[in-house]
């Protein structure tokens, strides 16, 4: 029974390459969080059906990997529902399988890392000293269409605070988010927004309710100009005077002092405006006391995720590569309510690892460190050559240096290519001449250069070279 | 909407110190792989429901999870399969669950690391250069019945070598082993046999294909005497003269060597049991020539994994706590046949991440690293007292020190609470006196101890504390 083996659409295997980048990344991002006193956490791939229905909307809702229960299934429906299935499971009606999943499944793998945090909080909340900081790196899963950049399994970089309303959380992530990409050597252009200075537009021209459509209009300015935006607004049922009205809104520019200047006569009247620009600059105060590496430019056409946000809205960019978002964040104010624990504010950030590796890959920034393996490789060149060389193996190993030892004593050829396929800086040789000499020939795999080395040298040799 | 949140049975959240403790775990595991060349590979959760099902038995297909596939899963089913549903949904039968599993799931989580790996090599058999050394530390899920020590999910951490039959490989895995342990700080045992010799015992006594049975009776000899064993092999009909020929392989003692040289009597004329004593021979001498820090016993007791090992078995448990086997694996000679890829050997080892966690933790042989969250803590005396701290927690953080800030200017109590709580060494506090006089006060958290000191030598102190 032979088949020809595939992985499921949208997924992907990591071969060595992959992984000492993908882990390269992981690892630094990790540093960073542990630096600032952030707590790792690792939850389960499952969760119940109950935590994760309900919360990413009813899209969501059909994009979540559920979990066939085992056994029985169908033997576990009651007779009632054992009817229903017979008489509707002829009918094309969309109800009948959502309804049936309802029965045969209730568990979910999970589609991010908040909601299973905000579980986690709920469910230790005796146990855990608020502020909470934790980060958390994981996969997630989601049934989307998959497409170029848009996997079925990948994974999330999150880290939050939860419990504390201080700015000084946020001016922390941004710290981080500034860490981060300084040693991943990635240029980065930081924008923040205030979800209440957009509250405080829809405020000041009277349409409060219209936050989201004022949003995505301001959003659009760049790419469709002024005047269909205005038209846009138009359609969205906002009247030409309101429009009028978010003309010197349209107009701000300059650095972000200006800007927060101009913007606190024009909402001078919204309290809730006011105070969104008062975070802003108070945050920007903190930022520009520490130091920071990277721009943090203020752009209210900034709205990720305004469905959720309630304060600080954050998004990075590459600057040298045109590649989308590539780490975000903000402050929400009721994630665990849902589960019963109300009024905890928090604040956090993702880093989308996928496109930070693409970014890498394309700016061709990886480390030579993540390409390599081993040091040295000892050539095979028989069972009583091999084995004189085992000793000298497992010293070199001891004093720290990465060694292989070439299993079979295949044709030199083989075995040479092997090590270059595999970056291996230097192949060790022991014959019968050094092996009566006591010492091993070594060949630099880069340059081709073959030296004799004696054997009370071998460990310094190579430590020489690796500095 | 508030509800009571809850994990699914069988699986666990991994807190800070938890996982603290789980990634120097994994660290280690991985630094030794990676040491000895081993290159890192990962697999997608998900994996196709033909990849994995008729590789662990029947029971095994049963307990892996299936995946529900997406959207209206039951319109999908032709007209004769929804007659059939509908007329088998009535019935308590078994089959008619497993067959509707075929129709609406086509993916599964993988159960183990071992299967994924070979469709991996297959599917990538012409871009890999052989022998190909990988390393995988990733969850496997299993829907077994929970209990204690047994988890629905949980992490395998597995290196193998494939695509070369030298008994190198087995002795560098025996290294890497031993080398594990040791930076573990786990005294251990290492048990190894081989399926050759346990073939050769079958073949000598005249039963062949009472392979299992007989490695079974042997394996309880310890447990319930001699006499039982012989009415155990009797009952599996084998007749009492081929019984009393075990009685030499019952009677083996001593060392290794003693072992081996009167096992080579024994088994003199079965050709497949001296080829494994050869093997277990020259294994043992690769290890001698190198020097291992823990034992090495052969044990022809040992059969985990019979079904699929073809020659070395490995298999390791600490000196110290009763807690079963940390470690184990073996060689297998046909791992990829089942995905067309026949011929190909190799041999592995898996360590058991969760019992070597219970292991380190009973034995409190966890290194203080792993229970330490950041180095210092700047606490929050008001707004003009933290902004002043900021830029020293930056200056702090650039030399390399992890320091927290508190966020809040809460109560003094709640902010040691919360230091004493991460285990944090130092709280740092600046209130006018100190700001005035360009120092700040340390707090000892341990001792009590309170000193002050100026900014200039901040950095320096801190290094200082933590040589």
């Amino acid at each position: 029974m032979s088949q020809k083996p595939s992985i499921p659409k949208g997924t992907r295997d990591f071969g060595p390459e992959q992984m000492m980048r993908r882990t390269f990344i992981f690892d630094k991002i990790r540093e960073v969080f542990l630096k600032y006193g952030y707590q790792p956490l690792e939850t389960p791939a499952m969760e119940t059906l109950d935590t994760l229905l309900g919360k990413y909307g009813d899209e969501g809702d059909r994009l979540i990997f559920k979990i066939l229960n085992s056994g029985q299934y169908l033997a576990k429906l009651d007779n009632s529902e054992k009817l229903y299935l017979t008489d509707h499971v002829g009918q094309e009606d969309s109800a009948v399988s959502q309804w049936l999943t309802g029965k045969i499944s209730e568990k979910a793998l999970r589609y991010d890392l908040t909601v299973p945090f905000a579980r986690y909080v709920v469910q230790n909340r005796n146990e855990i000293s608020f502020p909470f900081k934790r980060f958390q790196i994981q996969p997630v899963w989601r049934a989307d269409r998959p497409q170029k950049g848009r996997y079925r399994e990948f994974y999330q970089c999150d880290a939050d605070v939860i419990g504390s309303d201080s700015l000084l959380n946020e001016a922390e992530l941004i710290h981080i988010i500034d860490e981060v990409f300084n040693i991943l050597n990635i240029r980065i252009s930081i924008k923040i927004n205030n979800r209440k200075i957009l509250a405080g537009i829809a405020e000041f021209i009277g349409y409060k309710d219209k936050i989201t459509d004022i949003t995505v209009a301001i959003d659009k300015l760049e790419k469709i100009g002024l005047e269909k935006v205005k038209e846009e607004l138009a359609d969205r049922g906002i009247p030409a005077r309101s429009i009028d009205q978010l003309q010197p809104v349209f107009e701000l520019s300059g650095g972000n002092e200006e800007k927060l200047n101009n913007l606190r006569e024009i909402l001078h009247s919204s309290e809730i405006g006011l105070r969104g620009i008062e975070e802003i600059t108070r945050l920007l105060g903190y930022l520009k006391s520490t130091g920071i590496e990277n721009r943090v430019d203020l752009d209210l056409t900034l709205a990720r995720g305004l469905t959720y946000y309630t304060g600080a809205i954050i998004e990075v960019k590459a600057m040298d590569i045109e590649i989308g978002s590539i780490c975000g964040g903000g402050r929400y104010d009721d994630l665990t309510g849902i589960f019963g624990l109300p009024g905890v504010s928090g604040v956090g950030i993702s880093f989308g690892a996928d496109r930070i590796y693409d970014t890498l890959e394309q700016l061709n920034a990886f480390p030579p460190s993540t390409r390599k393996s081993s040091f040295a490789i000892f050539l095979n060149l028989g069972e009583t050559e091999i084995s004189w060389c085992l000793p000298l193996a497992a010293e070199l190993r001891k004093a720290g240096i990465p060694v292989e030892i070439y299993p079979d004593p295949a044709k030199m050829k083989k075995q040479l290519s092997y090590a270059n396929q595999h970056s291996i800086h230097f192949a060790i040789m022991a014959g019968e001449t050094e092996i009566a000499n006591n010492e091993v020939s070594v060949k630099n795999m880069e340059t081709g250069e073959q030296v004799r080395v004696s054997l009370i040298q071998l460990a310094d040799y190579f430590k020489n070279q690796r500095d």
